[in-house]
C-alpha cells in the first residue's frame, strides 16, 4: 500500500466482498458512503466516527464478519476506504467491471487491522494549468489520483504570462484574449523551437464549481493561485493599461516575462476586483497571490517609484511587500489569508501568510522563525517537470535529475528549526509545472510514480525505508495499470514517451543550490 | 431535447427533484437504478418494464407525484432516463454540483408525457484509435456521450498501417513494434509534414475488459474492427513474415499503405489467433474484419497468385471474397459473424455478413438486395473528420464540406429498395478518423454537434424539421458545455482550435462522388 499506513497487522483470513450495499454509516457520513459504493461491491462494510482518533486517522479492522472503518473524521473514514481500496486486487480499482460486465466475484479482502494518520496537515499538488490547459474532466482525474495517494490539497495556478484560465464577470478580455496564445515553445527555452499551433482553453464558473465540489467529495481543497504582480503578461495583453503598455499578445515562450502589472490604483483594482470573484468560488481560507518572480524594469518603473516616494518606501521589495499588503487587507475582509511563494518574503509579508517555499531551505527556515505557516516544496526535490532519469529517451529534460528515490528522500522539515519553529511547517508539495506536459498523458508520466513517493513523504513517518518502498511501488504500478496512468516505468521511458522535437535543458544539482543561495540572499540579508 | 422524442405532451406544474434515492426499479432494472442515481437526487423515481413497448421505447411520465419511466427492455428505461437527464436544468448534468458541494437545490422537472423510440437499431459511431491512440478514460467519456444521445453500438476501429492497439497473447511484437510509430504527419498528406514526435499505446485485456463493460451499463455494444487483409501495415512492421517482407516500419504518413497481409496458412492463422482474443473480449455478436481499401501488388503478388491457382479463383475480388469466407467460417465456430466494409461485397460477402456501406448508397443498394444487413455511412454524409465549414480557421480542412445541416440531412435508407429490401438497412453510423485527430479535444470538436444531428437522424423519423433542431441545438449546447465537450460552436472555431501548422486538404462534392462511383463500379458489374 502507497502510502505505507503506520500499523497494519495481519490476521487469518478474511472477508468476501461482494453484493451491492447498503453501507452502514452513521450520519455525516454519506458523502463517504455514497462515494464508496459507486466504486467496490460495499454490502457489508460499516463508516463511523470515533472522536478518539485524528482529524485525519482512521482505523480500518476486516475481519470474517465485515468491514469496519472508524474515522476521527470523515476524511479519516474516507483515508480508510481509500486504504481498503487498495487492499483488493488491482482489477477492483475498475469500478465497471466489478459492477457491471463480465463480474470476478466476490473480492477478497484478508483480514487486518490498520491504524494510521498522517504526518502532515498539508500533503499538496500543485497543477499548472496556465502553460496547458486541462479540460474539466482531465482535472477532475488529477484530483481523484491525488486523493487516491491521501494527498488533501490541489494547488491549482490559473494564471500566468502564457495564459489565463479563469473567466471573470466584467473583464471579458482576460479569455477572449488572454486564454489563447499563438504558438507554444518546444522544449526549454534555450533552443528557441516553437510549435505555431495556437494554444487556449478556460475555465466559466460553473467549471470551477464542479472542480471544487468534486474535490470536496474527495477531501481535497482547491486552492486557487491568481499569480501577481509578475506572471500577469497574458492579463496584460488583454488589458495593456495594467502593464507598461509593451506588452501586446499573449507570451508564446518559456521563462520569466519583463511584462508585469503597474501599481497604479486602478490596477490595484482590478487584481481586487478578480481575487473578489476567485473567494465567490473557492471556499479556501488561503487564497494564492504568486508573488513570485516579479523582474525590475516595469514593476518599479516610473508608477513603481511614484509609490516608493508616496508611500515612503525603499525600494523593489518594500514594494513587494506594500502591495502584498494590500492584497492580503482586500482578502481579510472576506475572511481569506494569502498564500504566496517565498518571495513574498522580501520585506516582510504580512501577517497570517502561508509561505510556499520553494528555493532550497532557506526561506523555509525564515519563513517559519517569522511565525509563518510554511509549505516545504524545494525545486530540486518536488517539481515533478524536473527530469526523472539522464536515459536519453527521457522527454524534454529539464531541470535537475530528479528520481524516485531522490523524491522519497525528501524531507519537508528543514533542519536547524526549534520544536515550536518545526510546527510551522504544516506539510508540503509537489509542483506539476507544465510548459512540457501538452496532454494528460505528459502529465502523468512526470506525476508517476514520483507523486506516490512524495505521498508517503507526507504522509509517512520522517524515517522510511526505500527498498520497503520499491517493494510495495511494484504492485502499486497494478494500481496504476487499473486506473489507466500512463507512469514512467522505473526501467526507463517507452518509446512513445519520447520528445526528441522538443529538446531539455538538463542542469546540474550543484550548479543549482548555489544559483538559489544567490536568489534568495536578500531574505538572509532581510531576516 | 436531442434526439427529438416521438411524443411530448406538456402538462402544468411539475415534480421537484431532490433527495438521494432510493429509486424503485423492478428486478433487471438495477443497473439502471444505480446508474442515475450516480448521477442526480433520485428520490421519487420510479423505473419499470413494460411489455407493450418496443426494445428500445419507453414512456416517461412526469406529474407533482413523481417520475415514472416504463421500457420495453432496460435499454428503453434508460432511454428515459436519459431523456429525464436533458428536462433538468443543463447543470445538473454535472453531478458533483448536485451531488456536494454549494447545492443548487431541488431540480425542477417540468410535468410531461413523454412516449418514445428509435427508428433504426443500429445508431453507431466509429472511434479510430489506431491513427491516435485514446487512453482508456477519454474512450469512455466518448462512449457517455454517445449514449447521451442515444446511440447504440462504438465501432471501436483498434488497428491500421499507423498503429496497432490491441494487446494479443503470444504476439507481443504487435504491441512493443506495432503500438508506435516514430512520427506522425501534420495535416493531409500531400503536404508531406511530419511532427517528428513518436507515437503511441495500446490497450489491455483488462483495459478492453473495462470498455466493454463500462459500454453495457449505457446500454452500447462495443464492435471491435481489426482490419484485414489491408491496413495491416503496423502488424507486418512486427512480424514481416505476416506481409511481402519489404514493410519495416509501423507507417507514419496518412493514406492507403502498400503493404497488406499475404494469404499464406500462416498468416490465415494468425489472422483466426487475433479474432479468437477478440472475441474472449468482445461479446458483441458482430466482429468487424475491415476488408476495405486492400491495394493490389502484394496482396494478390505471388501467394495469392497460388491461392488464386489453388482454389480456382478469378483475381483479387475472388481472393477478397475467398479471405473474407475463411475468417466468417472462423467466427461462426464462435458463434460470432463478420461486420465488413462495401468493399467486401466484390465477389460476394458471405452470407450473414454486415456490410458498413460508405462509398456512396450504390453498395448499400446492393448489399441489401443481396439479403445482408447495411450500416449506412457513406462519406459525404457521416465522416465527421470531413471539414465543417469553409472558415479559414477550420483545422485541417479535408473531405467534403460537411455542415450540421448536411448531416441533420442524412438519409440512411437508400432511395429505390422495396419495403422488404429497406428492412435491410438496420441503421447508421458515424465515423470518427483520427488522422487529424490528437486529441480528445481535436475528436470533441470534430464530433459535436454533429453527433447530435446524426443522433437525431437516427433516431427520429425520416421527415426532420432542420429550423427545430437548430432551436433545440442552442440549449443542448449549454449541456455540452455543463459535459465539457470542446464541440465546434454554431459561430465558427474558436482561434485557439486552429491548427495552422496541419494544413488541409479540401475536397470538391461533385468530384468526390464522382470517384467513389468509380472506385465502386466493380461492385455494380457484380451485382
Amino acid at each position: 500500500m502507497i502510502p505505507r499506513p503506520a500499523s497494519v497487522t495481519r490476521r487469518a483470513g478474511g472477508f468476501p466482498l461482494s453484493g451491492a450495499g447498503p453501507i452502514t454509516a452513521e450520519p455525516g457520513l454519506e458523502g463517504v458512503a455514497a462515494w464508496l459504493s459507486g466504486l467496490i461491491p460495499a454490502g457489508g462494510i460499516g463508516l463511523w466516527l470515533a472522536a478518539g482518533l485524528p482529524p485525519e486517522g482512521y482505523v480500518l479492522d476486516v475481519t470474517a464478519r465485515g468491514i469496519e472503518i472508524r474515522g476521527g473524521s470523515p476524511a479519516g473514514v474516507f483515508y480508510g476506504a481509500q486504504t481498503l481500496r487498495q487492499l483488493l486486487p488491482a482489477a477492483a480499482l475498475r469500478p465497471h467491471r466489478t459492477g457491471g460486465g463480465p463480474s470476478p466475484g466476490p473480492l477478497p479482502v484478508p483480514a487486518v487491522r490498520i491504524e494510521d494518520a498522517p504526518r502532515f496537515a498539508w500533503r499538496g499538488v500543485l497543477l499548472d494549468v496556465a502553460r496547458h490547459f486541462m479540460p474539466v474532466a482531465g482535472v477532475l482525474r488529477f484530483i481523484d489520483l491525488a486523493a487516491f495517494h491521501k494527498l488533501n490539497v490541489l494547488h491549482l495556478h490559473l494564471t500566468d504570462d502564457q495564459g489565463w484560465r479563469v473567466e471573470v464577470p466584467g473583464w471579458p478580455r482576460l479569455t477572449s484574449v488572454g486564454a489563447r496564445r499563438a504558438a507554444s515553445m518546444l522544449g526549454a527555452r534555450v533552443h528557441d523551437r516553437y510549435d505555431g499551433r495556437p494554444h487556449g482553453g478556460f475555465y466559466t464558473a460553473d467549471d470551477l464549481l464542479e472542480i471544487v465540489a468534486y474535490a470536496a467529495e474527495r477531501h481535497v481543497t482547491v486552492v486557487p493561485e491568481i499569480d501577481m504582480p509578475g506572471h500577469m503578461q497574458a492579463a496584460i495583453a488583454a488589458y495593456p493599461e495594467l502593464g507598461s503598455g509593451a506588452a501586446r499578445e499573449v507570451r508564446t515562450s518559456w521563462g520569466i516575462s519583463p511584462h508585469v502589472l503597474n501599481v497604479r490604483d486602478a490596477t490595484l483594482d482590478f487584481c481586487r476586483a478578480v481575487l473578489d470573484h476567485v473567494c465567490t468560488i473557492f471556499p479556501s481560507e488561503l487564497i494564492g497571490i504568486g508573488g513570485d518572480e516579479c523582474p525590475s524594469g516595469e514593476w518599479d518603473g516610473p508608477d513603481g517609484r511614484a509609490r516608493v516616494a508616496a508611500e515612503g518606501l525603499a525600494g523593489p521589495a518594500d514594494l513587494q511587500a506594500w502591495f502584498t499588503a494590500r492584497m492580503a487587507e482586500h482578502l481579510a475582509l472576506r475572511g481569506r489569508r494569502v498564500f504566496g511563494w517565498d518571495e513574498i518574503l522580501a520585506g516582510g509579508a504580512p501577517a497570517g501568510a502561508t509561505i510556499a517555499a520553494w528555493r532550497g531551505t532557506g526561506p523555509a527556515v525564515l519563513a517559519a522563525r517569522s511565525g509563518h505557516d510554511v509549505v516545504s516544496c524545494p525545486d530540486t526535490s518536488v517539481y515533478l517537470d524536473y527530469r526523472q532519469s539522464d536515459d536519453p529517451g527521457e522527454p524534454t529534460p529539464v531541470g535537475t535529475l530528479l528520481t524516485v528515490a531522490d523524491v522519497y528522500a525528501f524531507e519537508p522539515v528543514p533542519a536547524g528549526l526549534t520544536a515550536e519553529e518545526e510546527k510551522r511547517i504544516i506539510g508540503a508539495q509537489a509542483n506539476v509545472w507544465t510548459e512540457h506536459l501538452e496532454s494528460e498523458r505528459r502529465v502523468d508520466y512526470q506525476t508517476y510514480p514520483r507523486l506516490c513517493a512524495f505521498a508517503e513523504a507526507t504522509w509517512g513517518p520522517r524515517r522510511r525505508d526505500l527498498a520497503d518502498f520499491r517493494a510495495r511501488l511494484g504492485p502499486h504500478l497494478e494500481r496504476l495499470d487499473a486506473l489507466g496512468v500512463n507512469y514512467r516505468p522505473p526501467s526507463g521511458p517507452r518509446p512513445a514517451d519520447a520528445r526528441p522535437g522538443a529538446p531539455g535543458h538538463p542542469r546540474d544539482l550543484a550548479d543549482r543550490l548555489a544559483e538559489v543561495r544567490a536568489m534568495t540572499a536578500n531574505l538572509r540579508h532581510g531576516a
